[in-house]
């Protein structure tokens, strides 16, 4: 059945017409406050500020059975096909980033399942056997783009108030030339692993950027040989073990945007934080797997509730954005990271199920920064826009360094928490005042994630919980969650402009004919009567 | 008169009910992408890929017209009083960022602008003298917060290329602990000048910033008087020269968010880019002041017209956000603020001409990443998803380095603009395909800036752009673009969440009595069962 039509979404609709005001009298109260939390793992959210009431609650439960969400992230977890879209020509792959972190497989699993186990587990085996090789480097380049390189700056930066052997990471993430030429100015190459990540082995900008640092190696007469690793599936055109120090394989079922988990993240991770941290984080994604699996009361399970609480916001209330904040600086880097994760996703229009055109909407438009900058910048158009947005924090009670001077009689980290949970109320109590300028509406919808500290295996929990809560929304609206054929006209139509480039540019006739010829011609116009005027 | 009352914009309700389809068939033409391009100063805008026709244009000309905007573009950059709303208590203030970067003042000019410029003159004087002062020093900490440091972040590290004495700078931007902890681990502090920015001198977290600061000095037994410098207003708080190595000024009209063209900016970016750099970057920002104001035929007058393109998919086509997207890595840290820039001046809803609740959308959620990054992440969802993202595109003919090998036949630099280019034309145009998978509805509506290279100048001109862009918006939405009341409600919330940390977790009798002391109460609740859970 159709999204629109289940029994829960008239039910919805119909709440959505006179939804919960949380600026009425005794309505956000202590006991709201208490009783409306969900605890799960090192996670605890808060959410007596999100416009819902029992009713509101009851027809989410209902939406989330009639949907069969954990049906389906069962169907994930055992590794059946969940990359399809049906009468569409389509990837049709199992979806295995779950699989890799598992630690042990139930005799009761899947062939498929058990068998990505093992394939993880022994490139696991390989790791451990790679990093006390590579010990007297002292720095690395990861080339990646995307999914090869956000997730893994993210974990990075979130927890790099651990790493102790002062190594530095530099990702050569694009194919911009001044990216590429800034690194090159700061690393020793001598003492500098090259870490190229390409899970199909045939794209051009990584192409381009191994070709920049395999002619710098070159020229300093170094042997790429004992630098270059590579990251790639089997018998990908780069699967050429001989050429480099090390070869880590992927598989088909690990997508870009969740290859954080495989040695896309280990190897990097496990080089700057060393091992264990890497075997935490591990073990606090696949908890949270079995959470999002086996916890079957939708308003325990922490990533569906967190999914249908984003869908009221999203279909019901009708919020077009939904803004993520952590209040830790370390986590900087996930506003990127989830905006993959998010709408790469679930930026879809097709029906899963029978490859029509669906008409509600899918992924909103994600973004946020750390909390603290946002304060000073966009909450003025948060708390007075015209545009009401949906918001989770996130915040820890504890600081990483523990270091933390008491001044003014708190500490900097109770400032941090201060600021975190005085923003939520605000945004829900709003304040009346006679001076327009100075009346705040209220009732703008947000939760509160809290966990202790800021540390592996909370950071491990706290992916899996994005990576589910972003599963069990694909499954509620019925798209395909797992591919991405949106990014595929852009990287045609670039190959017919670099085609006429060499043309006029270049002296070179184009390979094949260019489509739209002259629109793309009209276009590079512009590029040429530049080039014009400057000389 | 009221925006929805103007004539304009019912011809624009009108208009937008059958908005143009840039799919139809010889619509997009290579005629239409040479006609509809605006240039001004250092950059060109192509502008064919908006979903613009002629009767839309000369309705937007006309709203132009009816909102009086280049009138107030006038009042302002004659420092009349434009941050105001009638009938509230409200700021009352002029805004100077445009007088400050003035090289010289007509005898026309008022008394004020007069008095702006010949400050703006004498700090720059203090400045001269003060760099050579400082020549020793090898790193620099920033501690400010929002608008004293987002500006300066932004560019510095687009202009980075062009560093030469090797120069390290930090931002102490929040109150998070770990952040300032991680810069007293890198930083030498004998050799490092510390540039505190508190335009009020009353800012909570600045002081607990500089007091943390103070202590690490004395420890090493450093005389905080030869490493500190103050940026703040004449008498306040913080104004005790003798304390510092420096002080300098700035004033009560120049907002946190225009701050970069002050001594905010000048400081660190002179320190760490030269003072010719920082000239050139002052000259492009008054250039483009002056086009801004002086060009009177909306076509023509770039900020002003990418304010009229942005009303039109906002206010008419109901495009709730707004995506900026450079081409550029050095670009990455404009998101942050341009949101800062774009979302606190117009998150607003209250009309300037009478203190109203006014009843259209005011500021979208503005977002967007560097265009490589975002290509391999959210664009499956600019292209295929539900939600019709506007954006804007920036991009630069030639590198930065001037570094750039030619690999497969073309530059990388030629590479990132082939990308920019097709993306544009690929929201535009889309692709109609059987399978639905690997459809795109198309007539996605977006325009691309171009420049010849990121530097100085092109930058100046770019922010002044966006600052004018802004201006010209809340004219046109008849908001106070120029105060932040929004903020108060939080930060008066985190007083008393603090208040009541420090009774319960201190033992200190808070201060004042506690608004709404049961729901902070029930909030603090979830920090000391954490606490009590881990001991």
């Amino acid at each position: 059945m159709k999204f629109t039509d289940l029994g829960s979404h008239k039910r919805l609709t119909e709440l959505a017409k006179n939804p919960p005001d949380l600026t009425r009298a005794s309505f956000l109260t202590p006991e709201r406050i208490d009783k409306m939390a969900v605890e799960a793992l090192s996670w605890k959210m808060l959410y007596a500020t999100e416009a819902v009431d029992s009713e509101v609650e009851k027809a989410l439960v209902r939406l989330s059975r009639e949907a069969n969400v954990l049906e389906k992230m069962a169907f994930l977890q055992e590794m059946q096909v969940m990359n399809y879209v049906n009468n569409c020509e389509s990837e049709e792959r199992r979806v295995g980033h779950t699989a890799i972190r598992a630690l042990e497989v139930s005799p009761y699993a899947s062939k498929e399942l058990t068998a990505a186990v093992d394939a993880a587990k022994s490139e696991m085996v390989k790791l451990e056997a790679f990093l006390p090789k590579v010990d007297k480097f002292k720095a690395m380049v990861v080339v990646g783009i995307g999914g090869s390189y956000l997730g893994t700056k993210a974990v990075l930066e979130a927890l790099k108030a651990y790493q102790q052997n002062g190594r530095k990471l530099y990702f050569a993430s694009n194919v911009d030339p001044d990216k590429i030429q800034s690194i090159l100015q700061e690393v020793e190459l001598a003492t500098t692993l090259i870490v190229i990540v390409s899970k199909s082995g045939g794209t051009l900008e990584i192409a381009a950027q191994e070709e920049v640092l395999r002619r710098s190696y070159a020229k300093e007469k170094l042997d790429v040989k004992n630098h270059f690793v590579m990251i790639t599936t089997q018998k990908s055109p780069m699967d050429t073990p001989s050429a480099y120090l090390e070869t880590f394989y992927l598989w088909d079922y690990i997508g870009g945007r969740y290859s954080v988990s495989s040695m896309v993240g280990a190897v990097p991770i496990s080089f700057m934080l060393g091992l264990s941290i890497w075997k935490e984080f591990l073990r606090g994604l696949h908890e949270m797997d079995l959470h999002a699996r086996y916890e079957t009361d939708p308003k325990k399970n922490l990533p569906l509730w967190g999914a249908l609480l984003g869908v009221w916001n999203h279909n019901f209330l009708k919020r077009g954005t939904f803004a993520i904040i952590p209040y830790a600086q370390g986590m900087y880097a996930w506003t990127e990271h989830l905006q993959q994760l998010f709408m790469e996703s679930n930026g879809k229009s097709v029906s899963q199920k029978d490859g029509s055109f669906i008409d509600w909407q899918t992924a909103p438009v994600l973004w946020g920064t750390v909390g603290t900058e946002g304060q000073h910048s966009y909450y003025q158009a948060i708390h007075q826009g015209t545009q009401v947005v949906p918001v989770e924090f996130v915040g820890f009670l504890e600081s990483q360094f523990g270091l933390d001077d008491e001044i003014e009689g708190t500490t900097n980290q109770e400032k941090l928490l201060a600021n975190l949970f005085a923003q939520s109320l605000a945004l829900a109590k709003g304040q009346k005042d006679v001076n327009h300028n100075r009346y705040f509406s209220g009732s703008r919808p947000n939760h509160i994630l809290l966990a202790n500290r800021l540390d592996a295996y909370t950071l491990g929990n706290l992916l899996a919980y994005y990576e589910h809560y972003v599963a069990f929304q694909g499954f509620l609206w019925n798209i395909n969650s797992f591919d991405q054929e949106g990014v595929q006209l852009g990287k045609r139509l670039a190959n017919d402009f670099l085609e006429l480039i060499k043309e006029l540019h270049h002296d070179k006739p184009s390979k094949e004919p260019v489509k739209d010829r002259m629109l793309v011609h009209a276009f590079l116009q512009n590029l040429k009567n530049y080039t014009t005027k400057k000389s």
